[in-house]
């Protein structure tokens, strides 16, 4: 069951029922502006990665402001975006199983929808989607740049595996898949410009290797919010991944710049408004959000522009506040903004979105791809 | 948006698409089966908690096996209950600010639904609730009784609200709610029975003091599945609040009997199928299931009757698998049932349960709760 919206345009933000997912929408336009900005002299395109917002409203808007699509990690999420008219899809990730490729290929009569592949298995299976639904696949070539999750070996391996996708007249060799996660977290600029570097270079070479073999790539697409900077001027990727830089979370926002302050380049857009439903002791207090309604993952979330209180410890619906003793302690029934630890699965918790400009409910969103899971 | 099920009945469980949440049925009815025994000579009943299962088909199990009800945390779970034919609803937890009570009175005209209370301030917006809907509604004062999360301080304060509530012509005093949550997951027999003694002796010395003042508690409510077998024969609970017990999840397994080993009253009932989507290296596997189809907070999910295969790390849609070397990795495609580090917030992220028994799927049921956030 979809559940009912907390919240109805126009209201006050604290009169919206919680937890909810709010968005600022001024800090989220400005986030979409300033990526649209800072990729416009590098050559790279945005392609903003949806499994961060779940959302046909925001992929359109990354997509008016110059993005050529989305990525997507899931089928059901590729759906999601197809249904909703998004017209250009990359599902930058693996998928294994004939069901899920058979929906991927039928959508492919309504977007442009490519994949990814890493063993050739994978490619086979593709093919044969593809083939039974009658339509021809864009398949990328991911390879491991330095993350260590899933990826073929740069190099002669993946230019054997293009090879294969290129072969097949239901697949089209469609580029490198090229995106080095773990590299998004790293603190300092040294370190996340270290982590690229090996990424670019077994990219490039790779993409030399293949034009050698007559193979051009159309997309070489990989980055984070973390480091597409980097990646952007390397001359050898043509598409950014970014997700997270529309809300940004308490875990980006501990990565620093090169003077090693806090990174400013995108604001915190995302919050979860939570209320004080109990004032046990002087000093504590207990929020509405707990593990249902924030991802920890990453970290616990922090108490918006309040340094004086600190989320310590999340129970199921519960999350434990302790206040400074300095100061007083919000009141039952006091509304407070989290910057959640990590945007993402805390997005994939709720329905919807409700963005608020100046204290009021703008609007309401469905978050489209919620709980997308296969 | 409800996403499609993974699955239809008949199937192999090997065909289910995934990642989805299985119940081993045959594990699932022993559970029940178990619970219902156990507390069978106690005297204590068994009001189940649905934050776990956030379903009216499992609701509905529990009571036919003897449960007088089920336990909610928020008004969205009570709806979801009520809605579906639950005729005894406990939120066991404050509900705060005016609209979510407003709907918790409308409830009333269904089902019985009782809520807890913890500050005057509280109990009076519960009034106003209830007066408008023209209902009289069952308030519990809940009580500290370990936890240091919500809660009123036992003895005198928790008297006063008691009288409180009684004095009001649109309320009822429920009894006392005395949940020690920190206990549930105390690793040895002694440490859950020292902090639940501490939580009977409140209880009781909060129940003599109310009778001196001429008010029963018609319910003294608590416990969870990891010391409900304390709490039952205190003679002083009447309701056991457990929900785990029917899934049961890694976490609640490292708690450890008498004897020192691992508790074995319950099954792993629940489970997360994944698929292996890539084989990057010779023993290295990653799953289709990270942060998004499974929760870590109380640690990495366990892969299955497999002790030759680690799940050592998690990103959004990714599971990275450490397979032992004297073991062969399992293949592309091949699917691996996860035993979730902690239940309750891993249902919270999916839609359907898929039901299995024998190696095929037996039901779908939906998870009617999930995302009831308000």
């Amino acid at each position: 069951m979809l559940q009912p919206p907390p919240a109805r345009p126009g209201m006050r933000e604290d009169e919206v029922d919680t937890p909810a997912l709010l968005i600022d929408l001024d800090a989220f336009e400005y986030n979409l502006d300033r990526m649209a900005a800072l990729l416009a002299p590098t050559g790279a395109k945005l392609r903003a990665h949806a499994k961060t917002h779940k959302s046909t409203v925001i992929a359109h808007l990354q997509i008016a402001r110059g993005a050529v699509g989305q990525c997507v990690q899931k089928v059901a999420e590729a759906e999601a975006l197809a249904w909703g008219g998004v017209p250009d899809i990359l599902v930058s990730n693996e998928i294994v199983g004939a069901s899920k490729l058979a929906r991927l290929a039928a959508l492919a009569r309504i977007a442009k929808v490519a994949v990814c592949a890493d063993d050739a298995l994978q490619v086979a299976a593709i093919e044969a989607a593809a083939a039974d639904a009658g339509v021809r696949l864009p398949v990328l070539v991911e390879i491991d740049v330095g993350a260590g999750r899933c990826g073929i070996a740069a190099g002669p391996d993946a230019v054997d595996l293009a090879k294969r996708i290129a072969a097949s007249r239901h697949l089209v060799f469609g580029g490198l898949q090229a995106y080095h996660g773990s590299a998004q977290h790293k603190r300092t600029v040294a370190e996340r410009r270290a982590a690229i570097q090996g990424a670019v270079e077994a990219s490039r070479r790779t993409v030399e290797q293949l034009r050698q073999q007559g193979l051009e790539c159309p997309i070489v697409g990989g980055a984070g919010t973390g480091t597409f900077e980097i990646e952007s001027v390397s001359g050898v990727y043509t598409e950014m991944q970014a997700g997270s830089y529309v809300f940004m979370d308490a875990d980006y926002a501990r990565n620093l710049d090169g003077a090693g302050a806090p990174i400013g380049t995108f604001r915190h857009a995302l919050f979860v408004l939570a209320t004080v439903m109990s004032v046990p002791l002087k000093h504590v207090a207990v929020l509405d959000a707990g593990h249902k309604a924030v991802a920890v993952d990453s970290g616990l979330p922090v108490v918006w522009q309040r340094p004086d209180i600190r989320y310590v410890g999340a129970s199921d619906e519960h999350g434990k506040l302790e206040v400074a003793p300095e100061t007083t302690a919000p009141k039952l029934g006091e509304k407070l903004r989290l910057v959640p630890g990590h945007c993402d699965p805390t997005v994939d918790r709720y329905d919807w979105y409700v963005g608020v400009r100046g204290g009021r409910v703008e609007c309401l969103w469905p978050v489209s791809a919620r709980g997308g899971m296969h």
